[in-house]
């Protein structure tokens, strides 16, 4: 008898027949003798819907009642699903955050999991019953509610099998799976049988939307085996757990492209100690996340750094700048969000020379001009012209072989 | 400075528009200096949508759930309004049922309150915010979340002004008051000033629809003044308090009407102690709420029996009797639900003579034969033929002169 954790996205459970879906595979898993514990999100659209009457009272609407009102979404869900059980002849409960309870700070819209109570689910696990639980929403140290952000279900399912200490947690959502890259831009991408969490974790990153960063995160932390798989069929699924032999095999597992992001330069800057540390220092006080960052070799005494931050922040980023720019002694501020990052991501870089070039090799083939390179221990970001995006993930796909499985 | 609850039901509340319509009115009352705690139901049409996804899934829907489901309704409006609030540069905080908390019985559905706690309220009052709370919920001894039944806000309003000891509860509506009857029967209908407790307790019972019942029986345990007031203009209203020497000059104050009874027969009752206990007993195990019960006068041992019951109850209370018709001796069982209820209602009845009278013979004037009789001490009911209904309200309203003020 396992202890199993399933989350179910928006569109899982998107109508009542889709509700009524996904109770059936709930019910077939119980009855094969497993505990059950279903996390769900709000109907697809129920958020964006939520989100759209409270900025139609406010451009930047109160945060906290925000928090309240989007809450609402999870809690339909939950007691849907519920009753749809009941109405099968199963036991089932249903429980909000504050009811587990599921512990967060007080970041409203973005707030994080500290602690959560498991003595009640158990108990209704060993009642026999079906446990559901809403998705993304918690409750801070007084009482109020909160939620994750975007794509918080997933973080939820995770905390929920870390605390249960669950044998698995399935995600089901509307993609099969995990693949070597994004299907919309090649029909070769393949899907992985099982990746590595920090394979994944860099994939999450580096734009590929399958599952929320934050429930990898806590996945790795915990050693939850996450399982992500179609609710719309019995396909078998992408396995994220920790890296072993077999996978080491594999030099590179995926290429990600994320064409949300703008470079900002700054140039002329004196190459001194204390001028970066001022520069990212005044962004990060305004909350501007600053991704891959390059700096030229100074000639005369005078450098250049350019950095990416998310598009959305770019003009936020350089009025920063400008302001701060006769402080540090820059000549020149210039931004653009005419970009695209592409990554190759692979726990076997690790052991392999040679990546880096055969991925430049590839990106030069094209005629691709690269403008940044940033790198980890298992991953490799370009940041190229945003037109040549699609183009640079096909080649890199075809030069790393990911059609073929290993 | 005073301490006002309003409440705000879900017409008042149905949109955008009308909810910044509320703030606005509870803005220019914060703004005048009162402690301001608004009670808001759901948004009008949301309850009904919400228990129609249930009743799609299940005939008879899981009634925990159901709760879980309905409470939503309230939190959307309660965030709704605090945003709007906070835009307009306020300081509003919402509070769900779990989180005041507002304690009630578990009977899901129809729970009743138990107690509250006011001092997180209190706290925040005190500290400038405008307080607004989710009508109609409240939280079981368990932890989960439980409904009042339909009209619960106004109840949770009363409680609330009855746990601050507020200076009177304004229950803002789609009337503006409380009328000598229904203006939809007859434009003589004339708003009253002022209403006792114990009389406005019988016209809610009896079918005046302008306030729950149990929202009465609260306010007058707690000597809460209650003000019944439309939310659409700034019209006095209606004050709802205790019995006062003026308002006994009134014998009668307002006519009501219910069509919702059917009335039922059991003939042949052999008359002797033990056979009524036997019949009441067994519809009270099955639920069914008996109204008006008249025995006739017995011949030669032999006796009639006929109650009424709600309409939505008479197919079940005829399968009942017919099923204990040997066993009671009873050698008949009728029902119909052609019948209707009208009732005067007064507290001058209790010093004054010769009301019945006046009332039997208004109805006699039209040809209106009387089937039941039912009286209190400050109300007298009829029940007659349904077609009738409209035209006893009238001819009773004319003959107690209900049209002129006092």
């Amino acid at each position: 008898m396992a202890l199993i954790v399933q989350k179910y996205g928006g569109t899982s459970v998107g109508d009542l027949e889709r509700i009524a879906n996904v109770a059936r595979r709930v019910a077939e898993r119980y009855d094969q003798g497993d505990k059950i514990v279903v996390v769900v999100s709000a109907m697809a659209g129920e958020t964006d819907r939520l989100l759209g009457l409270a900025r139609k009272i406010a451009r930047i609407p109160n945060e906290r009642e925000v928090d309240v009102l989007l809450a609402t979404g999870e809690q339909v869900s939950v007691a849907l699903l519920a009753i749809t059980l009941e109405s099968m002849g199963y036991k089932a409960r249903s429980y909000l955050g504050w009811q587990i309870p599921l512990r967060t700070n007080s970041a409203f819209g973005a707030a994080r999991i500290e602690d959560m109570a498991k003595t009640a689910l158990m108990d209704d696990l060993d009642a026999g019953n079906i446990v559901i639980v809403a998705g993304f929403q918690g409750v801070d140290p007084s009482g109020r509610v909160t939620t994750l952000g975007r794509g918080g279900s997933d973080t939820s399912a995770v905390a929920v099998a870390a605390a249960l200490k669950a044998d698995a947690c399935e995600i089901f959502t509307d993609v099969d799976g995990v693949y070597t890259t994004d299907p919309n831009i090649t029909s070769k991408a393949r899907k992985l049988h099982r990746i590595g969490y920090e394979e994944m974790l860099e994939m999450a990153s580096l734009g590929a939307k399958v599952l929320h960063i934050r429930a990898v995160e806590l996945g790795m932390i915990h050693q939850v085996p996450i399982v992500v798989r179609s609710s719309f069929d019995n396909e078998e699924g992408t396995l994220v757990c920790a890296e072993d032999s077999d996978m080491e095999r594999t030099v590179v597992s995926a290429v990600t492209c994320s064409a949300k992001d703008a470079k900002v330069t700054i140039a002329g800057l004196q190459d001194k100690p204390g001028v970066a540390a001022r520069l990212f220092t005044t962004l990060a006080e305004a909350k501007v996340v600053v991704d891959t960052i390059v700096q030229n070799v100074s000639e005369k005494g005078i450098t250049d750094i350019t950095f990416t931050v998310s598009e959305a922040d770019l003009a936020k980023t350089l009025d920063i700048c400008d302001k701060i720019r006769d402080a540090i002694g820059a000549t020149g501020v210039f931004g653009s969000d005419d970009i695209a990052k592409v990554s190759i991501v692979g726990a076997g870089m690790r052991s392999h020379s040679g990546v880096a070039g055969r991925m430049f090799t590839a990106l030069a083939k094209e005629g691709i001009n690269i403008e940044m390179i940033s790198t980890s221990e298992i991953k490799i970001s370009c940041v190229i012209q945003r037109k040549y995006a699609e183009l640079a993930v096909r080649a890199l796909h075809d030069a790393f072989e990911l059609h073929k499985s290993p």
